[in-house]
């Protein structure tokens, strides 16, 4: 399968503390754990056309988004093509505050909204629907000694499937595994992964991620044909 | 309640055989089953603003929404506004060729096209969920004598629930009355109602409208705060 | 509406701590609460026919459930006519320990286990779908501040709604508001009421399960005819 | 994968007209065109424990599932162990008349009726789910000559998804389609398949019943644990 990696990459370029966690960029620490059995690339925001062309995204089957302090320099243009990529049938993969990302608000049609909170706090993704192919090869849940709270409510519209639910020691919980159907494409938004923080190299996050690269692979599928119809042969004489 | 019902008004103006049916206006005829029990009011496209100004918007518990020929035309500030106060609770009512307006499309975040024909065709729209409200005082279906034919595949997400599927005589069938919640918003998507044709005369037709509005209301609920959330008192001290 | 509200009352009668905090059993705690606008009684295991007669059941358009110890003890006869009665559109709602019992389990047809933990946990409920009127006069939680823990997976059915979620302090999250419909019936799960703390005289937990009566209330609807159709009209000559 | 199809084998016994459709009988129709790819057997009523002994239930990965006059027959134990089956992972696709089986309800938790005529009515199986797997090779409809007409309202639980919408030539639609997830298992309804009529040599048929089956096999999966829990290393001290 082809999978393209994109990340904003500004945290990288602007923070030291982010740069010991990710000195490659957070897009090659996901490209090097799915590069085993996939043809990954990866593109950022400061590329031409955001290094995702048509032909990068005719020849991507999977879309994984992360995104976070400049969702707004996203070009229109290439929203409105990735958009008509996924309802095509590319998956995509959004993650942690791509909840924000143009992508994602305009495929949900809602605000995306949701509370957060940055201390330091353990979180645990529970499997709340344990026959989903997204959760093989995960335990009861993921434990993650650090992380950003996020809590509901999540602005979001009623997910197809609820995947994972995030526990906060703070007090709070998140529909942190959410997978939607828009047109052709599956979408599966899944929470964790804030920049300060190593979760990328956590293997139940690695898993889930190479998981949902699968799950949302453009399937066989039947073709419909849309607008004016031929009338059928029983249709009544005029 | 306070119902607005907007409606592109151009058929009415270009075809005698639209006036025909609908001397007032689609808008009026629907507006004129609805007054009782409704501060109804009505707006179309040639008005200022569409008829849909900050006062009017802030003024109306349930929208209903009926175009065709001129979508292109409703301004994008206009789509923006209504999709706001939705998010915000203001009930939706979209009816037949208005599923592809630019409002609709907005929310629901795919291309919302579908297959049609005009044939006269009968068409009978099927209960399928007979303990949801919006069906209260239906029969097991309604029937409309002649239609236009509208047909699957529906590009729409899956609704939150699906209420009405139609059968048409010349072989299609489609999922005609959809619920969906985007934000605070109740939106129902219902399919009949071609111009040329007397279906917002149809007693059965009527009552799924006024149910609808009834369903749609805004509701007293819970008040998410979203954004940077405080520390509970539970929160670990660092 | 006309309320019935079922208690096993078994605790109540071996138990002096629990005796200390439901005096006049769990049963009478919730029927105090809903007596302000609707005519409401109690039904217990012990009473004959566990006080579900077919003259109680056919004059109650909601019926609460708790029970706990003695799931077994509910004859088969009364689960089928309960059963018959939430297919035919009375309300149910079914409380904490009440999910392993006969009732839900045949209304759901899964399992129904969970995880569970009585330590003395710090629960809060998370509303989720805060345009629910289950959620009205609810603020963003519930919070409890003792509680025995229940925890995912909660193997049932995909859930209609999801309301609400809890946090637990010991690390756990569950599913505890849901609502179902089976035939005409409604049906809401809530998860809060361990024998042994005074969680029915919390006042958010009482408006939830005040709201769930409004909710699960008998609606108008669509009747359906089932079995040998005749032909209608345009079925073609044979 | 492993493959058992049960077919109750009555009217291939007391009916020429069947005989003549199906001389082998349905389960050997529908092997047979399995066989391909999968190591399929058959089970019927007469055998001893339906020829669903705990080793062939242990043995199967799919159970597809025929019956129609002798639901009654079948034991209570027999539809246990396959309810246990199914809770566990197997798969379950249930064809036809099987609706009305003991299997189905005990797992739908309804009364499954419907509505129905035979009159040699064409039906056309509309795909509503086009990227949906058990469509894959579809065009956009099914066509069967002649069908028993099934006619809403089909009294179901709402169904995880909905693939295939009929049409009947008579005015009927039907939610032909319909998948639902029970515990670990994957559950698929699919309506065609009167015995009169030689529906299971069509091939859209008989793609849809391949992509059913695969789509149905057990998953690797998360394992969660139930009953009671250890406390996790964050529970307060007592």
């Amino acid at each position: 399968m082809k999978v393209t990696v994109w990340n904003e990459n500004r945290h990288e370029q602007t923070s030291e503390e982010v740069r010991a966690v990710y000195p490659d960029g957070i897009h090659n620490a996901i490209a090097s754990f799915l590069k085993d059995g996939h043809d990954v690339r990866t593109a950022t925001l400061d590329e031409a056309e955001h290094g995702l062309t048509d032909e990068v995204l005719e020849n991507t089957d999977v879309l994984i988004w992360w995104g976070h302090v400049a969702h707004e320099e996203v070009a229109d243009e290439t929203v409105e093509k990735v958009k008509n990529r996924v309802l095509d049938g590319m998956g995509l993969i959004v993650l942690h505050s791509g909840h924000f990302s143009k992508i994602f608000k305009t495929l949900m049609g809602t605000g995306c909204d949701l509370k957060w909170r940055e201390a330091d706090e353990k979180e645990r993704l529970w499997v709340v629907n344990p026959s989903h192919p997204i959760t093989n090869g995960i335990g009861e849940y993921i434990e993650l000694e650090k992380e950003e709270m996020y809590g509901e409510h999540f602005d979001i519209p009623t997910p197809d499937e609820l995947v994972f639910v995030s526990w906060f020691e703070g007090g709070e919980v998140f529909r942190s595994g959410c997978t939607f159907k828009r047109g052709n494409g599956k979408i599966f938004y899944f929470r964790p992964g804030h920049e300060t923080y190593p979760t990328y190299y956590n293997s139940g996050v690695q898993q889930v991620i190479k998981n949902a690269v699968n799950w949302a692979a453009p399937a066989d599928r039947a073709r419909p044909v849309y607008g004016k119809a031929q009338p059928l042969e029983t249709i009544k004489p005029k």
